[in-house]
């Protein structure tokens, strides 16, 4: 199978729903490579991703559906013929989801059901990889840390986010709606929100050292974490949904090495020559959810399909930095209305 | 703190949501003998519990509001002046959950919510004492199962009361509002719903006992269940609300003793003195979402508050037996409609 996961995809009729999204978008440039029929689900909701621009050079070869998944009977509508569903739409700000943990509610449990309900009803043969994240472990025990760590999120949109996982494995196991969850650390790369601070570190990050501005690094900056580039992430979901041994389990996927957010934001500042780094103290609300370091261990993913990442953290910041030092217009100025 | 939490509750302002169901009921009769001020929440939704009768002789020292929890200006109201909330609201059947997920995620996630978003907003001081359960472990990888044990939920019902609880401790953690949950494993004893059988076997194989019908068990009747005589589950209840030791933490709250399935119903039956048991084969669709075997190690309860359970099965079955002799008609004619 890690042979022919590309393969797969020939003429297999796919849905990403956050399609218009970071990491949806990329993952349908990979699809229309490999000759699938894509189409996108996106809400375009403002701050949350969506960016048309995402699909730019592709969006000809791509279907388009400008829709919330909370909505059945669209979505209903939407699930039937496909072969699989990358089910990457939702809310992922933490910050976000402690001011109004209503909408986080509704976006990441209520709409996750209603794809499984659609899928159950009106299309249960199909496959669903689902982006889980590694908020739902919260504070480690212990690291790196694998899939047997205790599932205990620190902000509600960890767990909200586990219960949309976990509704998969149910779905899955109950109802053979054959589904898996990839549980993603820090992926970066080009198309992600750069728009707003509050989805991410990462991407802000590099949105001020191109704009040649102070990056703030709370406390010492020793805390670790993992990273993927989005090249690798949307490998990672490729092999997800060809491989019936993924079905019914949870997967870590992240980035083979440790780095210190000291030696990420160093590393950041020399490859695109602009920026600086300054230390400041932990503000008390930020300190009351942190989770201090973070890294996976994917053995159980690479296993199970022969990923691995492949693109190393400095390579990966260079091709981010020149693809918003290109663009940098389409992710900070004002956003692109739909189209039809 | 062991010695005097009953004392605690004296002239204490408490709210109970689910006030007028099986748990709920059973500790405000403990907490009207211990002298607090007793306000009862119910939506007295029809299948789901609540029941008038159940208050019947200390209607006259409780405040019964009938309300549903999922409505934010309501318990913004309610939640106001109180000291300590039991959070025993929630739809309890896994097989609706399956049928109808939405309603599942409405009352165990989306109320859950209002009612801490109340307490944050309103009354921040609040301890909050969650009504958890077992069924997030799902099926379990060994015995005695310790908070240790992954959460993994078979069914909706146990990913939303996870979702629930895990609100608790965020809401604890960062917004100082002190929770705690007690993840009780099988409760029984007088005023639980028998109405119908989708709320647990327990109760309904009390039912079946007593109008002499045939109890059938699936499979050989070997699985392993502990037991909770509701009085002990009030007890826990009443010592997690006056200690501060509990925030932030989940707990089991379970039997001492591992039971089978063949010798609680045989026990039941001679206690009864009718009914019967019969042994048939598993259904497929029952299997599906079936746990094995399953109890729980309590001492980390135990350990923190003192607590233990005082009532043996053979006592707890005699005393229940002898609750739903004296009125059935309570509980399996029609509802009675709410008064004011």
């Amino acid at each position: 199978m890690t042979a022919d996961y590309r393969e797969f995809y020939r003429g297999r009729a796919v849905m990403i729903t956050g399609g218009l999204g970071f990491i949806g978008s990329n993952l349908a440039r990979r699809l229309v490579e490999l000759g699938a029929n894509v189409l996108l689900v996106d809400s375009l909701i403002p701050d949350y991703g969506g960016n048309l621009f995402n699909i730019d050079g592709i969006a000809d070869r791509v279907q388009v559906n400008v829709a919330d998944i909370r909505q059945q009977s669209t979505m209903n509508y939407l699930v039937r013929d496909r072969d699989v569903i990358f089910s990457l739409a939702g809310q992922v700000s933490h910050i976000d989801s402690m001011r109004d943990p209503y909408t986080d509610l509704e976006i990441n449990c209520r709409s996750q059901l209603t794809v499984l309900e659609a899928c159950r009803n009106h299309n249960p043969g199909v496959k669903v990889v689902y982006a889980g994240t590694r908020q739902v472990y919260g504070k480690p025990d212990s690291l790196p840390v694998s899939e047997t760590h205790l599932v205990r999120p620190t902000d509600i949109n960890g767990i909200n986010k586990a219960a949309g996982e976990n509704y998969h494995l149910v779905y899955n196991n109950v109802f053979g709606v054959r589904g898996c969850s990839l549980r993603l650390t820090n992926v970066y790369g080009p198309r992600q929100l750069i728009r707003h601070n509050r989805q991410g570190f990462i991407g802000w990050f590099i949105r001020l050292a191109i704009e040649d501005q102070t990056i703030q690094i709370y406390g010492d900056g020793s805390q670790l974490r993992d990273f993927v580039y989005v090249d690798d992430a949307a490998d990672a979901f490729l092999r997800a949904g060809a491989s019936d041994a993924c079905n019914g389990e949870v997967f870590n996927v992240g980035g083979d090495e440790a780095t210190s957010h000291r030696d990420l934001t160093t590393l950041l500042v020399e490859v695109a020559g602009s920026g600086r780094v300054q230390y400041v103290e932990w503000p008390a609300e930020k300190k009351a959810i942190d989770i201090g370091s973070f890294y996976a261990d994917s053995t159980k993913f690479k296993t199970a399909t022969g990923w691995a990442p492949t693109v190393p953290l400095a390579d990966g910041l260079r091709r981010t930095v020149a693809f918003y030092r290109d663009h940098l217009d389409r992710y900070t100025g004002e956003p692109e209305p739909p189209r039809t």
